[in-house]
């Protein structure tokens, strides 16, 4: 397997020669877990290495009793060691640990997946702003791709590092990358730049495994809010995205971003407020976004008016959209629908792989959606 | 207490002569169970006839075990008779039952309030399109009050028949008021008329307690969607209302409204997107909404990035307003909560009754929100 | 794949020779949806009819989105022909439909699993008592099999009609089994016969898809009930199937059982109360219950005084037991959890289907909980 | 007000003379919120000194803005001070902090109500081995009133300490007393005392406002679990509360009691199965707790056979008990509702103050459920 990593100097890769071997950095929040349950009956991977600094020693299905018969794996400490021994680690972290561990894994011919912020954001200023840190390796984040596949696949293929996508940016990309491809090669505007509205909703356990306060039960439960408005980390990350899609008319400045907190475990959705302008109104885009998507894997373009639910993805790496307009309204409503913890992590992240170790696209992620 | 009603012709009000009579027609739904647990213990009333077609003779504990020991109140049959010795009957019933008997109740001298849209919109013609019905009293309607006593406050204390607001309007129309009072007063355009975007999201008792697959646990848990995207109800209401308060400069054509259902039972938020003008963008907004609702009993202006939930109001008549706008952006973002079964339906309702009556406004409704 | 069956004089079964051509009656419920989600994607089956009186006609995938892209089934109208060329035929119907249908497909050399209860009692008088209609065809009901593998692996092998067991029933005789073998085998009692009690909590999918008040979200949620406590049809199917085990010691007639409806989709846990006896304190359970189904592919022991969460079999077959005695009490705790529309309902279906088709017991059945 | 308090020779009690003044320490959990919640609109009281150590500074309605536009109160650091100058101090804190501060303010006049166990344990052997710490004034426990006023209202008028029960424990105590009653004054048993059996559910609001994992939304929410089994504090504290009742017959020893964890905020339900004698059987049991409970304010006897459900207390003081036998079974089951946070704790709280104030009983606890 380790042949399609084309892993040169260090031909000795994986503890399964057959399989490719993968190494698990912080494994005992939401986006491990997850990581887990995707890669234990992955058919191309072997899950060699599982790190945890609290929790070196014990067997991952004593934390999570749902993996009990599925995996022997147990927690380690993580040396570095044991990760270089592997042909692709994720990083399922706080924010800056990757870039604290890319490069001594890169030179030992590791690929390197990471589930956190410290390869999504290209500026090194806006990193430090809203992750209150320095970049650590400006020149891995210069090489570093931007993990979504429907943008970058063929750039994916060929990265030695992926900044996985955050959730919330997923959803909006995908949301408006066959808009927003038409606008970048329409001579006149189709929609306003300046009033790009984006109000979203998170199922609770995008907020990870934490325990604090306000994601109680009794605290987020028959409730709703919105919450970071003032600025969230997100906001930066979805305006470079559009930008990098819409090439060299960077123009999304003014774009109003406001999550909200949904009394959900899983789930996303995204409700996206485009005021398009008179050629943009007469642009067919159920037509444009059916063509654009007609061969994702897993993006679905339901019929136009279409009421996409959260669950109708439960558990799958899903992204669906439908768009709508209101009688007599200029403004294009797209409503997009993901597992956050799927196509808005660790689904991505397993996405990203396959296309880094040459497997079939959707290998281990053909999951139906638990409904009800 | 009937003399407050000026009863005129017809002497004999009331079982209770000291207690203002109250009736309640259709109470086996979620606002009519609401409007018992309000005035149950409001010291001005006495509730006494409680009508359901399909319940008539069983006891309204029996039905709500949460009333027992509260109420012998038990259904019946609801003859025009019976109601007609009320001071006020409120309908919480499906739209068209209202505008059937309002005209013999009110040549007895009962007052109305409508928790339907029966008294709502204005323009019959509009009501015919978003009911299916004809309406049936159109000379009525045209006398009837809209029941928003921040805005009609005077018109209330005087009217026969009352339109309660429909719960998404309050929170639209209470949102945006001090900001289309100042505009009305302007000579330059404060906001984009054309550019206001409403995404709401409601608790799913809003729905009413309907036997409907759509509303079963099953279906409605772990769960989010928008629905109503292709055109609701409310929708004409809130244009209704805020171009009645904008007055002479009716310019609302172009407003979107997208409902959301959350995985909650009572609580509704709407985030409101208004784009601001420059000569906007100079206006001190929080100071205009606080100055505004300073003696309001009902609305609380939180600080300037507040970040208001629905259970902060749970169960009480309070609708709470926070203002913010992100970095460098036009738009104003108002986010508005209420308890849709309270501010949104009953609690108005009583509120309203309080005005007619020569009540305290806030009389039986002093009640703390349920939190956790 | 029919050759498995032995179809004898009904050669030319199934529209995909090469696979197990499957029917399901009824596919509109929750037990209907969740066949389909097992069985679109196990490997040796195609589903070919699934039939609906009210929705013939209807893609599948209309009626649920989370099947959008996974199958191009439509309901059909579900004629005895079209049925009649399946290897088996599921039915996931009220009960009393597939005692009216059993026999016709039967003479077709089809298959029958029933989901409903018709084929469960053995007692015909049982069965008229407790679901309200007399039996129609006894001679199929002593036939058949009661589709519990743990208990009744063989017989389900070569069974032509299996009778698919209740969800409580599944927990309580599956938390049983181990003990009353060796209660059965054992010379004096180990346990008080007429002191058993079972407290059975389930999520609200176990009272199906149906429209009725009690069941939604707004009356279910946030709330916590007894139900059922006057009798509940799995009660005597309890009592049946532990006395079917104790052997002709039947003497199981003061079992208590008391079920509760939890506000959470999918899940069941019986807290089974066994009152042991001098002897019965002297066994070393734990060793019992690991010994017995060390070999059981979807029964998981855990260790000594664990804590079962539904969550952790949440959309997989897999059922989990744990054991527990508090200080100087001679009351044995038998805490069981599963998924009530896997392990209790589908995936046993399932199973019983992969034993009589002679697949891997666990084929399409390799689902990996979701958690959170 | 004071002088019903007799306060001696601390003549100069309270800001607000006319009223109660009250002390709340450690008012950031959710029985403290719950306790403003009650005392903010009872119109004997005045809450003037709330205390945090976390907290001092911060305005309770900046915590909680549920109690915005009600209270201006602050939390403080609460000197002994400021507390030595209420009428009562309620102590809404971890264990084993009353205990520590109970003696100078009992030595200022000042009337005690702990809501923690520090004087619920009469044995303070138990004490020390279920809260791991020794008990610091066991003369002072010795002279405290477990505060169930069906049980002791007459030492609670006269008790200068109140050790309020514990949530599970009331419902078992009351769900029980009558019976226990009766068994007392009877020569014969009617109760089989070695075989009770408590299966106990609670909302997670139980478990307190702490940032535990365990009680995060994400892991709370669809989900039931069993917890506690190996043993639970409230287990000796129902113990003792029944061998109190029961008198000189303290046979409670094999008590068996599992409490479980249920995705609602507020609610209790307990299970109660009580096996009763031949003579025990021939009792009219319903008659017995109909009698027992007549003239209680918070105890509800629902008819024979119903189902109490934990959303008809909402937000009340009033429990609810329904008794139930399955046929041919001798096991009585009682069913008991309360709210967790009121009956169970806060409300509970203030029925043991209105006592010893002289108040009503039901004063400011007159609150109708909230449903849905």
């Amino acid at each position: 397997m380790s042949a399609t990593f084309q892993a040169g100097s260090t031909p000795d890769k994986g503890l399964h020669p057959e399989k490719l071997s993968v190494g698990i950095v912080g494994g005992t929040g939401y986006t491990g877990v997850e990581l887990i349950r995707l890669l234990c009956r992955h058919p191309g991977v072997s899950v060699d290495v599982l790190t945890s600094r609290t929790e070196a020693g014990t067997p991952v299905a004593q934390m999570f009793p749902s993996l009990r018969g599925l995996t022997n794996l147990a927690f380690s400490a993580g040396t570095t060691d044991s990760l270089a021994k592997c042909d692709v680690v994720f990083f399922a972290t706080p924010h800056g640990v990757a870039m604290k561990q890319a490069r001594e894994l890169l030179a030992h011919g590791v690929k390197i997946i990471d589930l956190a912020a410290d390869f999504r954001l290209k500026d090194t200023a806006q990193f430090e702003r809203w992750y209150g840190m320095p970049h650590d390796c400006p020149d891995l984040l210069a090489e570093s791709v931007y993990g979504l596949p429907e943008i970058n696949r063929e750039a994916i293929r060929g990265a030695r590092i992926i900044g996985n996508p955050g959730c919330y940016p997923t959803t909006v990309q995908l949301g408006l990358l066959p808009l927003l491809k038409q606008q970048a090669q329409s001579k006149n505007p189709l929609m306003q730049l300046n009033q790009l509205i984006v109000d979203a909703k998170s199922g609770v356990s995008g907020a990870g495994r934490k325990a604090e306060t306000g994601l109680l039960f009794s605290e987020a439960s028959d409730n709703f809010k919105a919450y970071g408005v003032k600025g969230h980390r997100h906001h930066p990350e979805i305006t470079q995205g559009l930008n990098q899609i819409l090439g060299s008319h960077k123009q999304f400045e003014q774009l109003v971003f406001v999550p909200h907190l949904v009394p959900m475990i899983r789930g996303m959705l995204s409700t996206i407020y485009v005021t398009l302008t008179e050629q943009g109104q007469n642009v067919d885009w159920q037509q444009q976004f059916e063509d654009y998507y007609r061969d994702e894997p897993f993006v679905d373009v339901m019929p136009w008016g279409s009421l996409p639910e959260t669950r109708s993805v439960r558990g799958s790496n899903t992204l669906r959209i439908a768009l709508q307009r209101q009688e007599s309204s200029s403004v294009l409503i797209v409503l997009v629908v993901q597992d956050n913890l799927v196509k808005g992590a660790a689904g991505q992240a397993v996405q990203n792989m396959n296309l880094m170790a040459g497997f079939p696209e959707s290998m281990g992620l053909e999951i139906v959606p638990l409904l009800p």
